[in-house]
């Protein structure tokens, strides 16, 4: 029945589209800019049968696919599907890029000079243009876009960084990092992450307006699910994406977004494995790097306490590395003459840095004993290899250490353990070097590279890393110790308070992350939001009249103003949405007779309030769990506050500040 | 330093004991009972000089463990290593009392009564044993345990559930319904995660009390752990175990709980497979059900409508079992007989019911078209089995159907596909029955065998069946087929607002678990609390006396009592523990001076209030976030009323028996 009253609608109102149009202009003056996508209020308009006639059947269709289940999960759907063509768009381009490079390289040989010209130009003209083109379009697209998807999912609302601006920066900018090779070093990971929450706040806009709702019902969901989809479709590993989007969240997985997740994560993987198998690069549809480990005697109970020591390893490892990345991200931001480069020559930088690598990488000089030429993929698959150098039956150890396999590029010098121990040393601090360029980048797949499951989880203080290893190789005997040395690892990285990758991240860039400077000064917990929380905005009291609402909402641009008894009690009442005022203030306007606020708009009551003593974490947690617009401090009963989420960031801005 | 202080005055206190008892005597008083395990107090005690020394080292060990990490940390790990024992050697009896029922009917070959008698009294005998032994040491051991974890999870307070000797009667039982073999064919799962939970919350009395605190701050995460182990140690599946415990939940999942579930699931997991390994049972830590479908070739693209297809099949097939599930449950709560025999005779139902189902698999009767000769563990591996029937190359969909594999007992009747027909049409009715039998069984493993991993996942609602086949397989290059099955059976078996087989068992047996009752009757989720909101309960005022307080302290028994301005204004002002009520009070006693509450205690402000408009649904989230006691109730800053679990439990009973 409804369907048809909307065709029915839909006829009648061909007619009179400039009534329609008005109603537009105001709904638009009201509401403020909203994206209008299925718009046909176009002031020349040919075809009108024609158009009436689609618009008919798609009304229609809409009609049927509402009926088998809801719109958002269509949204769903096509968010996995469409990340996982983009990812695969992504690698096909890459590949190709990097395969010219290397087919030029291999043309050169014999020129010694050319050779060095080939090797470090390439990389260094990509990276140019990725950092000039990304900062350029939409500056916030540079880095992995982790730590702000972090933030946003945390509830502050962050709309530069999920823009189609920066979507289309970031993607063309990421196909240039990733095609400058293994001499950059970086992965795809965590950006895509970043365009995938892109994506999802994308669709989320279409299916609102598809829905023909004004509010936006399920954003939060949307931008859960999109992170577990840029995961899974990035490496057609479902799993571990579900499981990345609910360590990624700040304090709660809602487990209403657990089913979404899993239902757009397995469409997004189902969709590159596809992609890839009719690419021709995979015949069926098997794990990405297939491992060949025997199933029949995946390791022996003896190996168990060499898995944990590696743990440790691991662990320490780690905190090496963050050390010296929290290092390098402090002495960026006071070195005087880096702050004068990066403020204006960012391009500069990036070629210099990346010209400094490559150099370091070329084959002819340290970059022998480094197996400089493999990609990352190959250097993924040879991480991977079951073929052991040496006879030792440690064979199950593979997988978490780089145990990297007899190919001519890594016996070239010799012994393969040094090859090893110096590709180590030189890839730490090119790893952290590489972590500063300002272009669109991930820092996962190197870490992943540098120390597999066990020391890429322990870095970003995750266990998704481990699960993804389990994906990748298809190896699920290997999981219990996997999960151990992930475990230990992760237990050493975490100790003493020390930040995360992504942690250092969020602080270095200030973004207001409570979980992230929690970790760096924990007192910040027990800090009183009364301590913090700023001047109260205006209010209503209950028999206030048309002009003290006009004021009201000309002086501030909440959703929700608080509505108090008398201005001298303070005594909280309730709250009335803005639209409610409008309509009121439109009435007033239209009927003489001056009414008062209470006789007129229902008044909706304040179903949790905090009080100034609640600390700011707490205050944080409820705001986040309950997905409310604003939050109510009363004291006695009395208004003293409202936490709002520009507010809540302000606060925590502040507190990063006293930091 | 610490530890030294802690030795000396354990030394020191060796004299003293009276003093210590008198003082001990005085807390249990107070503090009401509290289990206390490590106690010394007792009136004669030999060999003080041993005594004290082993004291000295214990503490030393204490302050070595404490130093290396938490002492929670211990208690997962034993909670996972307890667990996988436990279930170890529940198979390990299990096995040996169907191998002694094998031997048994195949020495009795060729007498076809005896034969008969022997197939039917065994597992009679066993289960009415199940029933009369669980029923008498403890009735709330019967069923899967599962609702019940659900609902103490949600944050309920149901602590004869959690009672050592519903362990004891659970586990015997459990033993006894699982010998009685595929005629019963009930599961371990469920039972299992109930299991785990009672020995978690054992283990964390355990675990306050060596911290030396009064307040069990984990207990919540040490239940949610013990979710995650039950599952895991079960099968050795440490992933999917987390991700039943996620599902568990009622509405969020708090992330701190995250590493804790990884960190037992991966010690249950790993003992269990070490367990079975020197046992014998297995040669190495393999998965548990290896099947040897080719990695190569997993499937064709093709194929994967037909796996979508599969899940509507599961899904449809999973709403009839669910629609007899509740006419059943119905049935036994209607019918006059059924009631009377089982409010008396349980073990008598169980007996009829079990004879009945027996007397339908005897093998040479209708039994031999069921291949009603094999066990549980027998039928899983013959799902799983590669073989084929015929040569139809539709090899993947193994796993999604009950392909049973060309055994004998298969192929004896001739038609494969007509054996497997019947077996699929007679389990429905016998599963059916056999859940409702009144002792100790899981009821997830036959609905994981009668239609794998898409239709238990429809069954029960959730999603980690799929990754459950995946670990138990260790097939993960089926991950996406199985999901998305999975996910449509999932799909089809939650539209139209159906309860999941848990939520009509926790209808049915009247738990206080809100998300199923919203599934029945979701209007319940727009009730305001001030609806169904009990009395107020006693307030004190500021301004009170030693005498109000006593009274207080007489008459209600919560841990935080409300603190009002004055009786006549009743704005809230904070709460007091009743501990710290208790101190004025001595003081008061001690000194003469009269002195007010204000003065002695300091009022604990209270971070959140609700409103009377707010909803119990909503209401019940925050109680859950919050991990609070008690929330209190404003209305313009007066109190009306106090929230705490006990009153949310009431609320909903109420809300059940409108129903």
């Amino acid at each position: 029945m409804d369907c048809v009253q909307h065709i029915d609608s839909a006829k009648v109102n061909e007619g009179d589209e400039k009534d329609v149009e008005l109603q537009n202009q105001r709904d638009k003056s009201i509401e403020g800019q909203r994206l209008l996508i299925l718009t046909d209020e176009q002031p020349w308009k040919p075809w009108k049968r024609s158009r009436s006639w689609v618009k008919e059947c798609l009304v229609r269709v809409r009609c049927v696919m509402g009926s088998l289940m809801g719109m958002e999960w269509y949204c769903f759907a096509t968010l996995g599907v469409l990340t996982a063509f983009l990812s695969f768009l992504m690698d096909l381009s890459v590949a190709k890029l990097l395969r010219a490079h290397q087919w030029l390289y291999s043309q050169l040989e014999g020129h010694c000079l050319l050779q060095f010209l080939c090797w470090t130009l390439y990389p260094v003209s990509l990276s140019a243009l990725s950092t000039s083109f990304s900062q350029s379009i939409c500056p916030f697209s540079a880095g992995s876009g982790v730590p702000e998807v972090r933030t946003i999912l945390s509830g502050v609302d962050m709309p530069h960084y999920l823009s189609l601006t920066n979507l289309f920066a970031k993607y063309v900018g990421l196909i240039c990092t990733l095609a400058a090779g293994s001499t950059v070093f970086l992965g795809k990971v965590g950006p895509f992450v970043h365009l995938s929450t892109m994506v999802g706040a994308y669709l989320n806009q279409l299916c609102t307006v598809l829905r023909g709702e004004k509010e936006e019902r399920t954003e939060g969901a949307m931008l859960v699910v999109a992170a577990a989809v840029g995961v899974a479709s990035c490496f057609g590993a479902p799993i571990s994406g579900v499981l990345f989007s609910v360590e990624v969240m700040s304090s709660h997985f809602a487990l209403k977004d657990y089913c979404p997740c899993f239902f757009a994560a397995a469409c997004g993987a189902l969709t590159f494995h596809l992609l890839s198998m009719w690419s021709g690069e995979q015949e069926t549809l098997q794990a990405l790097f297939q491992t060949s480990f025997s199933d029949d005697l995946p390791f022996y109970p003896l190996e168990i306490p060499v898995f944990a020591i590696l743990g440790l390893l691991c662990g320490a490892g780690s905190c090496i590395y963050l050390f010296c990345h929290r290092w390098i991200l402090l002495f960026i931001k006071t070195n005087k003459i880096l702050i004068k480069v990066l403020s204006t020559e960012k391009a500069l930088y990036s070629a210099m840095v990346v010209f400094l690598l490559a150099s370091v990488t070329f084959p002819l000089s340290a970059g022998q004993y480094m197996a400089s030429k493999l990609t990352i993929k190959q250097l993924l698959s040879s991480l991977l290899d079951s073929r052991q150098w040496t006879s030792q039956s440690h064979n199950a150890s593979m997988v978490l250490q780089p145990n990297l396999c007899p190919w001519s590029e890594w016996i070239s010098s010799g012994n393969p353990y040094l090859t090893l121990g110096f590709f180590l040393f030189m890839k730490l601090w090119m790893l952290v070097l590489a972590c500063t360029l300002p272009l669109p980048a991930g820092y996962f797949m190197p870490v992943f590279i540098y120390g597999a499951a066990a020391f890429s989880g322990a870095v970003t203080h995750t266990l998704s890393p481990a699960l993804l290893a389990l994906e990748l190789t298809g190896q699920s005997t290997h999981a219990a110790p996997i999960l151990l040395a992930t475990l230990v690892a992760n237990a050493l990285a975490r100790s003493g308070q020390r930040p995360s990758f992504y942690d250092a991240l969020s602080i270095s860039k200030k973004l207001p992350h409570l979980p992230s400077l929690l970790k760096v000064c924990p007192r910040l917990s027990s800090v009183p939001i009364g301590k913090v929380l700023g001047p109260r905005g205006p209010v209503l009291e209950r028999a206030a009249g048309p002009t003290e609402v006009q004021q009201v909402l000309n002086t501030c641009s909440q959703t929700q103003i608080p509505v108090v008894d008398t201005l001298d009690s303070q005594i909280l009442l309730g709250s009335i949405n803005r639209s409610d005022l409008q309509t009121f203030l439109c009435h007033n306007h239209n009927k003489v007779l001056k009414k008062q606020l209470v006789d007129m708009c229902s008044i909706q009551p304040v179903s949790v309030q905090l009080s100034p003593d609640t600390t700011v974490q707490e205050a944080h947690g409820i705001l986040s769990v309950l997905c409310g617009e604003s939050l109510f401090v009363t004291e006695r009963g009395r208004l003293s506050g409202v936490v709002t989420w520009p507010e809540m960031k302000r606060m925590m801005a502040d507190l990063a500040d006293d930091l």
